[in-house]
């Protein structure tokens, strides 16, 4: 019987458990995976603690993002094989499909190919980051050239992701990190310029670096008080999209900035895009021809083994990673 | 010599002051207007008590707004006539060509002519409002037919303007009120339905109202922690503008709604449309063929003597008026 974590109550990463459960068999519309990798996303740590936008059903599965070979397909299904090389794009319940596990059922819209060029650990570090990525930057904030990026908690995938979308694009990155150590990392990554925020005044340096005229983009998992900073880094006409919530405080709305700058605060998850086909479809070739050109490049932080879920979710609760953390199977 | 408001210092009402001054003489592309009508904002409130945008430099002028004839041309000026019926545009400094009194400088830019059906009392009563609602409906929010328009403070100018343009697009205009004596007053200015916030559940009659489906657009002006009773009342990919700061509290940041359904928060003033040449060419071609055709049509809910200045502003803070209030010269 695959080995398949759930857990039975909301909680730290103890609660996490791997169970030996029997093989589920794919229902209409849907196929499944033998996993090999599982991508960790913040969301699930949210999920685990009671805290995510959906709320766990207990026993609950979790997981958002594995790459694995399919092995059996649902009535329904059509372009896709069993022994397909497959990823999944975040789009369907994460607690009734989650992914962490040996076994995984996922929707077929779910599941998408991965250049042969990349490893099957890379393959489980693509959709949540780009796609999340791609959305705010690309679809919605039609990103260009001549604009300046504020990217946020820019050592965590999607802060990487969107790093080199913005370098793709030919835009200017500015990456924040809070202390020191992760500086020059990001520097490495593409970033153009680092903002280290224990020492630094974010607001004033980003003014610093575009002539007076501040950020065009900001893309932030923060909010909280955190929110009112980035108004003050924002240019005229800026938009900051929020797409996640890690700051435990309210979040005041910027009024006074946002009036006299005229500035946009949008929510957004990937969620949109990928319950919009046109907009999903822009997407995976985007992040295709991305990963064609070597433009978009998956960055691993470390590997855990599935025994060692509850360290791999400690780690990322550290906070010490700088790109993907991922679990082999 | 002519009588021109001016103030000493911020405060209530009554540090207006009416004062003969020496007349003027406009400067390289400013005209001279002789008032005959001005349209009271807002703005000016805030501005007399300090609480604006613009901090007034003592003595100070104020006053967006007015109608009148062009009386002095200055030089560097083209397409403007004197003798010619005009109002004025916001687009300059109210504290330095403030337009209250009997005789108003104001940059050439800011003057537009009004169609020859209008009074010169509907002529004060057009550009703020019509600009205002234009530029956040229309040029930003692309409004379609089948949108769903959520307009708070509805009974103001702007908010009448608002319900205005909304049905001239043929979309729904949902206008509120705080208490049921200016309910009939908002049916009868075009609002299809009417929330009495005092009385009734915003979001959940904006929802029944709308199938469930929720306002595409909201309008509002107030802030403080109504935006989060609006972002109950908002749909999925849903559009606040927030146009003013009514509210003395903070404004807390919906941010669990803003991840959830995708929601847009707009900081926005008129001054992003008429500092950009493109947009101000579109909002007054859209006022133009709207005063033309009928569908706008300025509603005045008072009009006071210039000696009454300090009446007026005192009507516009008792939030009696259902319109526009105006001075007349």
């Amino acid at each position: 019987m695959p080995k398949i974590v759930r857990f039975h109550e909301t909680g730290n990463a103890y609660v996490l458990r791997i169970e030996e459960l029997p093989l589920s068999e794919p229902k209409e519309g849907e196929v499944r995976l033998k996993v090999e990798a599982i991508g960790l996303n913040r969301a699930e740590i949210m999920f685990r603690q009671g805290m995510y936008l959906e709320t766990p059903e207990f026993p609950s599965r979790i997981g958002y993002e594995a790459a694995g070979t399919v092995d059996a397909i649902g009535p329904g299904t059509s372009g896709i094989q069993i022994g397909d090389r497959v990823s999944t794009i975040p789009s369907f319940s994460v607690g009734r499909y989650g992914v962490y596990g040996e076994s995984a059922i996922v929707p077929i819209h779910a599941v998408a190919r991965y250049p042969e060029t990349l490893s099957v650990v890379e393959g489980a570090a693509i959709w949540m980051q780009y796609v999340t990525a791609f959305g705010a930057l690309i679809e919605y904030g039609r990103l260009k050239k001549e604009d300046a990026v504020l990217i946020t908690a820019a050592s965590s995938s999607v802060g990487l992701a969107a790093i080199q979308i913005t370098k793709s694009i030919g835009a200017m990155a500015v990456a924040t990190t809070r202390g020191m150590d992760k500086k020059q990392a990001l520097l490495d990554a593409g970033a153009d310029h680092v903002i280290v925020t224990d020492k630094e005044d974010m607001a004033a340096k980003m003014m610093a670096l575009t002539d007076g005229k501040g950020a065009d983009i900001l893309f932030d998992p923060v909010a909280g008080p955190f929110l009112e900073k980035l108004a003050r880094a924002a240019g005229a006409g800026a938009r900051i999209f929020e797409y996640g919530a890690l700051s435990p405080s309210p979040t005041p709305f910027p009024l006074f900035d946002a009036l006299s700058k005229g500035l946009t605060v949008r929510g957004y998850t990937l969620f949109e895009i990928v319950a919009n086909p046109g907009a999903l479809t822009r997407s995976k070739q985007f992040v295709y021809d991305g990963l064609g050109s070597g433009t978009l490049k998956p960055v691993i932080a470390r590997t855990f083994k599935l025994e060692e879920i509850t360290e791999a979710h400690r780690y990322m609760e550290s906070n010490q990673q700088i790109g993907k953390i991922v679990v082999t199977v």
